[in-house]
């Protein structure tokens, strides 16, 4: 929707572009104000219209166009202090107030200096009065250009009340900027004021965007403030700066070139070991030992110039000599030996090379490191690390890595950058007996990243859930888009380290001091419907959880529960997590009181009380299941004699069952409070699809959030 | 520091009693405005000054008392619309203003009506600009006066950013409360406005704070809007309610009857068992079993009228049968049984009853449950309970409860308001063998509560953290007293429920309305020194470590980490929980580099590389014990065949107990990343006094966060 000043697309980008020729030319990298304003036009942002009268008739004419109240201000390179000269007037409000100011300027500066020169009166449109907002743009490391938005003043200076989208924002970015600050109650109107008028502050946005969007040379731009009222909005200034050096685009590669790399490197048939070696210890004995012992049904090609056997596989001297097709080459030998040997992975045809060894950009070997990416886009080869543990593909029986086997198969996908945070990875899937359909390490990320398996986990019909670690980012938008695609599908967790390091970067605009690094990771991870963990423990539940979690199918929660207390703790969950717990109807209440003494408590919580027998139990899980108005349950177990806690598990996993067998699913989560024996009960139910934690009210509920916070990022609910 | 308006204590008192009688006798609740500024003026809470002037050189000299600017308007019983009468002038800023306006004045009502009546003109002084903030005060239900302090507009209105502290506030407390906003940064003055006044700032808090504490009759008091500038503070407007009944105060025990009687409860020589029984299955053979399964080594009383004898003990048919003094009454007999038993203990002269049944006002009963109390209070016995599971106190090996037996002992005290709770305390405890003191189930807290339990926690040599599951405080006050008594010698830390479900009680002024019952409780369970745990696990997993820590002696934490990874995650908790990682010297730096690999990263984290032998991780973890600038350690392990995670936990305990054993103690925690080995190193290190965790980075630098948090309130950093 055109604004009425905005120039047609190419026009307008003409107009931009001729502005920033001139202060190119000129050696500037901030436009001046005049510039600023001449860009704001072209672009349909609303800024005070001005204009030079040089008559009384034309100011009244200007003014009459550009709308009351105006200020008049006389022009004269004589004259610098205008006030003093009795040469500004504001606030006029009529034809006749701009007439009058109009003589009475002009005859005071004659009467303040008979001499100046009188060029004329500037005639200046006044901002109405509205509620300050900011908006501006800037150009992040990691997703590139990113419009801002914020209210002005101490809230986003001292709270840094500001969120961020990838430019060109569209309209609906825009809208959910408005509601995307924590004091957007604002711009609905507080004590007495009229709301905002959101379709054009929301156009501001989209068109600030845009232009960022347009012209990658504009490192940041500033409108501040901008003055929101039920009539529109003005930006009272505007401050563009531009880029320094030229702005560099990342080579990328298409989707389906992404999918035949991963799925070679996912579904291998044929790997080679580069430095398989027979010494127990080696790398690359533990490598092929893994790929033995995990079961990889593939062939399996030792590669050492001094064996010819190893563990029971022929041994050739170079990859050269490995017979039939290979997918994968991993890389058990030293960081200098890599080049040479990843020369001979790309002649021979080999499409991934799995680089385990460390000695590369994160020890300070940066050339070392060109040298393997540049060898890796010579042959097309795509390189996994390096730096890292290799990488699981369970449902193939791949152990590709110098761990431990891991061979649990199930629906979700984990990836991190570190290999500590790998080794956790593994533990806590081995402690929990999570089902996995791969383990990836990324380390350095020379080549392959996340966007990459992103695009794979997509498509692979296992992997129900992705969970990634990573400390940054090579390519913020591939990802975004790769995950946007997937999260349609399936839930991605990311886990975001180094949150709290950075800190806000140095700036040259307002806008820019605002965008430290993890408040714009926050809101676009976010806005490509990612959830983030708050913490690795936290990934590691959600990725065990959300695959188990069938997919709500409304915002109903209901707790059930045989404890007083923990209803309570649940139900603070239930808030801290942005569920809702359910308004129950009068049938249903009635329903729920059929099963529970008089003295329990039906409402939401259902509290069932303490003392009760397996059949409230059952009977109260039953109704949950049953109702369709209730999409999800959480439960809250207390160990008592009269229902122990695996007869509580069987019985609930029962019921469950039962209706997952009728085509009736629902999130079922649950809360046991009781001794030990309540540990093998959670692993029971988990087992069966019902989310259990023992000793803890927070974790299911917060598992069920993430699920309902992924069903609502890909349009579910 | 007294104003110079501020009245003498008695006198102001006076003031503002005469006005209060006047408002009950006319059968109002709400103070007028020239009533709030009566009261206003007595203590000290400056508003705008005002007096009626008959001449213009009264005006002028009222003016100059008052300070400039004025505002002057006409005082006319017959001049309804003074501005349109010509009546009002404002802004004046001059002795020779204010005689202008004051003749002007009376020179346009005279003109505007010849026939009025002209009393004079008041002059009243101006509000000067400023900062607007509010204060108030408002009742609490649970702790009584308490007062609020904000920043006016939006970031308290939409935000909720104010702070409550209980009234009477000190200096140190309103002085906490300018910085204890989010915006706090605006009252040091932001956007190049100066810094406010924060001494007359602080004082308005305390004054309107002890109005509130000396009138308990003062419902709520709002200062709205309060403007605070470089030159002092303005109050703008009070508004001031009167609560409709009479305030009820709470009976109290004093401090040495509350110990005696815990005293008697946690450690007794003889306990009889009312209700005890030979059947299996059976309450009171339960808590019979346990007591004597638990190895209590006093007496053991059985109390039943039909039986002889009961798990080989000699059995009696009344509570007045058995011999000796008794110490506690451990009732299982149904609810409606319990006043007859009750009056016997009475009588008998047992100290305190343990009321194991439920059936009181958890079930309605509140007649009955108010009979109890009635009794208890008439023969001086505590009760405990009712709707409990008991108690545990486990140095003297005394299971009196129903629950299964606990024999770990240890440092932890742990209460519960809830059974279900209490049972998730019980099966933590025994999986992870967190060592404890106490676990007490306080149920209905007819009577007994926790501050009855601090008082005792506070003076048990054996209790070196107490933990509290809560849902409310019989009396927030009494709680707060115990609390801050005991912070001083150790941590306690608290688990609300019920944080979220509440909202915003119905109140007639602003302050009322911010009042949120969890607002009111987490500044003041700060205030009191109390560590706050957001969840059950969260609570569970400080108890077991708090008592292991040693406390902290400055605020210089530094990390030491296998895994590149896991330092970055660790940095973030780090700042998440409020710690501060130490900026590290130059020599030190050097210090740590002699150790690690020349990739390595000193700094902090100091990154050693993740396949390092044990003798780096040993040399680094002594380094950072020995160095005395250096006051926690945070220490990232990850799992390689180099290192294993017994070698590191062996040689790290190791390396803790020699600096132990030579008098230097620091708090050291760990976060193990890894395969399942790490759970048993993990458990090994949390034995021997490092609080270690597998799969998370999280959990340990949170328990860490929280020690130093306690050290800070009890004033030991």
């Amino acid at each position: 929707m055109a604004d009425r000043n905005e120039a047609a697309g190419d026009d307008r980008k003409d107009v931009v572009r001729a502005v920033l020729a001139t202060a190119r030319a000129e050696g500037r990298t901030a436009l001046t104000a005049p510039e600023g304003k001449v860009v704001a036009d072209a672009y349909g942002i609303p800024t005070p219209a001005e204009g030079l009268a040089e008559c009384a008739d034309e100011a009244v004419a200007l003014a009459d166009r550009m709308g009351f109240p105006v200020a008049l201000k006389i022009v004269s390179p004589d004259i610098l202090h205008k006030t003093d000269a009795g040469g500004v007037r504001i606030g006029l409000g009529s034809s006749a107030e701009v007439r009058g100011a109009f003589t009475a300027i002009v005859h005071n500066a004659r009467t303040y200096d008979p001499t100046a020169r009188i060029a004329g009166v500037q005639v200046q449109q006044m901002v109405p009065a509205g509620q300050e907002v900011i908006v501006g743009t800037v150009t992040d490391p990691t997703f590139g250009k990113v419009v801002a938005f914020g209210l002005g003043g101490v809230l986003v200076e001292v709270l840094k009340d500001v969120t961020f989208r990838l430019a060109p924002a569209s309209a609906g970015d825009a809208e959910s900027m408005l509601d995307g600050i924590r004091a957007a109650e604002v711009l609905r109107g507080v004590r007495g004021a009229p709301p905002v008028d959101r379709a054009a502050l929301a156009g501001l946005i989209v068109r600030t965007s845009q232009l960022a969007a347009d012209f990658p040379e504009i490192a940041e731009a500033d409108l501040n403030p901008v003055f929101a009222s039920a009539d529109g909005v003005m930006a009272a200034d505007i401050r563009i700066l531009l880029a320094d050096g030229p702005v560099r685009e990342r080579r990328r590669y298409g989707r389906e070139e992404i999918l035949t790399a991963m799925r070679r490197l996912m579904r291998p048939r044929s790997v080679a070991v580069i430095g398989a070696s027979t010494e127990p210890g080696k790398i690359g004995n533990s490598v092929m030992r893994n790929l033995i012992d995990g079961g990889f049904p593939g062939e399996i090609h030792p590669v050492n110039p001094k064996a010819d056997d190893i563990l029971g596989r022929k041994a050739y001297r170079t990859v050269r000599d490995v017979p039939g097709e290979v997918d994968v080459a991993v890389f058990a030998i030293p960081a200098p030996l890599v080049p040479a040997a990843l020369e001979e992975v790309g002649r021979r045809g080999i499409p991934n090379a799995v680089l385990i060894p460390s000695g590369f950009a994160e020890t300070g070997e940066h050339a070392l490191q060109d040298r393997i990416v540049a060898i890796g886009e010579q042959y097309g080869v795509r390189l996994l690390g390096p730096n890292i543990y290799g990488y699981y593909s369970p449902w193939q029986d791949l152990c590709a890595t110098f761990c431990t086997p891991y061979d649990v198969k199930g629906g979700v996908a984990l990836t991190s950058q570190s290999g500590g945070i790998g080794m956790a990875i593994l533990g806590f899937a081995r402690a929990t007996r999570t089902g996995v359909s791969a383990i990836v390490g990324l380390g350095n990320k020379s080549d392959v990243d996340e966007d990459d398996l992103l695009t794979y986990f997509g498509e692979d019909p296992h992997t129900r859930c992705i969970a990634m670690h990573l400390e940054d980012l090579k390519d913020g938008r591939a990802f975004v888009e790769a995950a946007r695609e997937t999260v349609r599908k399936k839930p991605i967790v990311v886990l975001k380290a180094g949150r709290t390091g950075a800190g806000a970067r140095a700036a040259g605009s307002h806008t820019g001091a605002l965008a430290g690094d993890d408040a714009v990771y926050d809101d676009i991870l976010r806005q490509a419907g990612v959830i983030r963990a708050p913490g690795l423990h936290d990934m590691l539940e959600y990725a065990r959880a959300l695959p188990v979690l069938p997919t709500p199918r409304g915002d109903n929660v209901v707790i059930i529960t045989g404890a007083g207390g923990s209803g309570v703790l649940l139900s603070d969950a239930i808030v801290d997590n942005g569920l809702r717990l359910m308004e129950i109807p009068d049938d249903l209440d009635a329903a729920f009181r059929r099963f529970i003494p008089p003295f329990g408590a039906a409402g939401n919580p259902v509290d069932i009380t303490g003392g009760e027998p397996p059949s409230t139990y059952e009977a109260t899980i039953r109704l949950g299941m049953s109702d369709p108005r209730i999409h999800a349950l959480v439960l809250g177990y207390w160990h008592t004699i009269v229902t122990p806690p695996m007869v509580f598990a069987q019985l609930t996993a029962r019921v469950v069952e039962e209706f997952r067998a009728r085509g009736i699913e629902k999130p079922v989560v649950a809360s046991l409070a009781g001794d030990t024996e309540v540990e093998e009960a959670a692993a029971y139910l988990f087992e069966r699809g019902v989310v259990a934690y023992p000793y803890t009210t927070e974790t299911p509920v917060a598992a069920l959030g993430a699920k309902y916070r992924w069903a609502r990022a890909a349009g579910l609910l």
